[in-house]
This record gives C-alpha cells, sequence and structure tokens, in this order.
C-alpha cells in the first residue's frame, strides 16, 4: 500500500483515494537514472577542480541537461497516463481539470527553464 | 602555473601558450554551485524514493535545470571574456576565431537543450 | 458543426465522434496572437534590413520565442483539458491514452526545441 | 557606408568607429530566413482558422521556435566574430568586454526563453 504524500510534504496534491503515482512502477528506473545525473554532476566538478577546458565542461552540462529533461518528461508522462487518467476515470472531472492544471505548469516551467 | 588540460583530457581545445581558462578566477565559487547541484540531484532521488507527488518533483527538477543552465551561461561569460579576449590580444585573430567558433557550437547546445 | 480535421490534412489525429478540438473556443484569441507573432516576425525582419544592432535584435527574437511558447503552453492545456478529458469521459481508455501520448511527444519537441 | 545604428533607435549599442555589424554581409539570407520564419507564422495562424488538429498545430510551433533559434544562434555567433572581435583588435579592452557582456545577457535570454 502507498502512502500518497508523507506528512512533511509541501502538499501540492490534489487527493484521490488509494491513487498511486503514476511513476511508482518504473521506481527503479527513475532512481537509476537520478543517480547517473547525480554522477555526472559529481563528474563536472572534478573537471572544474582538475580546470579542464571551459568547452569541455559546457559539452557535459548540455548532456547533463538533456538527462535531466528527459527524467522531465517522462515523469509528466506518468503522470498524464495515471494520476489525470485516473482522477477522469473515477467520474471526478474537478479533479481531472486540477491536475490537468499542475501538469499545464510544471509544463510552463520546463519549456520557459 | 597552470597546465592548461590534462594529458588524458578530450582536448578539443585549441591551445594558447601559458593561457588561464576564464573560469579559473572564480574556481570555488563553481564548485560550490557544482556541489549545490549534485545535493539538489541527490534531493530528487530521494523525493522518487519516497514516492512523492510527481509534481513536487518536478518543480524541482525545473529548479535544477536552471541552476545548470545558470554555471553554463557563467561558464561562457567567462570563457568568452578571458579564452577568446587574451587569443585576441595576443593578435592571433585565428585562435580567437576559433575559440568563438567553439563558443556558438556550445550555444546552440544549450539553446537546444 | 465542426468537420475535424480536413480532407488534406497530415492526419496525426485519433478521432472521436463530434469532438470539438480544445482551443475552439478561444479560437480568435490565438489568431490574434499569432497575428502579433507575425509582426513581430516582421519587424524583426525590418530591424535586419535597417541594419540595426544585433543585440537589439536578438532581443526581439528572444521576445518572439517567449511568445510562441506561450501560444503552444495554451494549445497543450487546451489539448489535455478537452481533448483528452473527452476520449477519457466517453470511457475510451485507448483513446485517451493515445492522445497523451501525442501530448507526451509533442512536450518533449517543445522542451528541447 | 554603414550608419550603424538610426537615431530612433534604442540605443543599447557601444559605438566603435565606422564598424560594420557582423551579419550584414550576410544580410540577404537572414532576410530570407525571417521571411520564411513569418511565412510559418502565417501558416500556423492559417491551421487554427482551419481548426486543424491541436498536436499537428504544436509540431508547426516547435519548428518555427527551432527556425527562430537558428537565426538567434547565428547572429550572436556573427556579434561574436566581428563586433567582438573588431573590438579587441582595435586595443580597445573596455569595449570588448562591454560587447561580451551584452553578449552573455543576450544568451542569457536566449538559454532560458
Amino acid at each position: 500500500m502507498i502512502t500518497d504524500i508523507a506528512s512533511d510534504s509541501a502538499g501540492s496534491e490534489i487527493e484521490t483515494a488509494a491513487h498511486q503515482h503514476g511513476y511508482i512502477s518504473d521506481k527503479d528506473r527513475y532512481l537509476a537514472r537520478m543517480r547517473r545525473i547525480e554522477g555526472q554532476a559529481r563528474g563536472i566538478a572534478k573537471m572544474i577542480d582538475d580546470e579542464k577546458y571551459c568547452i569541455d565542461i559546457l559539452t557535459q552540462v548540455s548532456a547533463l541537461t538533456r538527462a535531466l529533461q528527459g527524467v522531465a518528461t517522462g515523469l509528466l508522462d506518468d503522470h498524464l497516463k495515471h494520476c489525470v487518467l485516473d482522477a477522469a476515470k473515477l467520474g471526478d472531472e474537478d479533479a481531472a481539470i486540477a491536475k490537468i492544471q499542475e501538469a499545464s505548469d510544471a509544463i510552463n516551467r520546463l519549456v520557459r527553464s
């Protein structure tokens, strides 16, 4: 059983009963991607410490940015296919609209970041 | 004395004698920023492990992306103000043009990533 | 009565009967935004023709890019709130998933462009 | 003879005598690209007016965004190779630094837009 959001959460979620976040089924894959991203960040810090050429560092920063965007679009896709669709299937249109609004706000932040 | 690029480097640099990369004077600040970015990546992994709400995770991914872009535009600025200008001041126009071309390629990768 | 897609269309749409695209209710507003964007593009061409300063032109290009992103995220929001939700309300989960997949692909293209 | 900036200009330029903006030699090519971009904007307005499928419209918006980014990175490259380098060759380091700062600010706006 999944408890949706821990009590210390920022709590932006609109609750739907017994709902499981979309990405949970792929949790291990997402964790592996984030560990790799963390390693990439550490590698860039090492390049700076070793005083590598700026342009070579920038190439790694671009690669890291793309890896992050891959995680973001994956999470969004899972959110739409699970959180939004589950709300819609429960016939709760207000909840579905609210979740879509959250997704749209997140897309805005991603597209502009 | 700075050795420009270690012998195991990918070696995309066009050498100019006794030149110091632009970001070196700010090295500690860049290292601190990368450590913070690494911490943000670790925080996102923990959010996934704790099964936090997807949208809250996406907000952190956007913040991390913006932090990375800040490092990238900072490195570019330093590259232009030091590596490019140093080459130009040495009167070596070919080297300056080559370094600008590298910068332009890096900008392309950043704008599209 | 809305005919969904003209016969000469690229036809990527997955049909749902008598469905109206989300943006149609705001059609006039979207048309006005696109006319303004067209005017911005014409203004940039004029700046180039008048040999204005490159950086001033770049400022206008960034403004135009942001205006376009605003149209794109607006269309996406409307797509999710209408096309996706309408399919979900009809109980057609496959159609809803297919429409979300199209949206996710579009988000990918936007985030990376 | 090129007059650098018309008197009605916003005037953000730091003047260097008898200098020609980098993109001028490619002016016709840039004008052709902007005319094509204007046509793409008009095509998207027509798709909206014809009530085409939202996702097909989004594909065209992404293509237009990429075309604009191509113009922007081209202008930046020309700015660096001409305006910045010309200032550096004149031995005017302050002017060169000022022009690089303008370029960095423009890169920031592009990367974040």
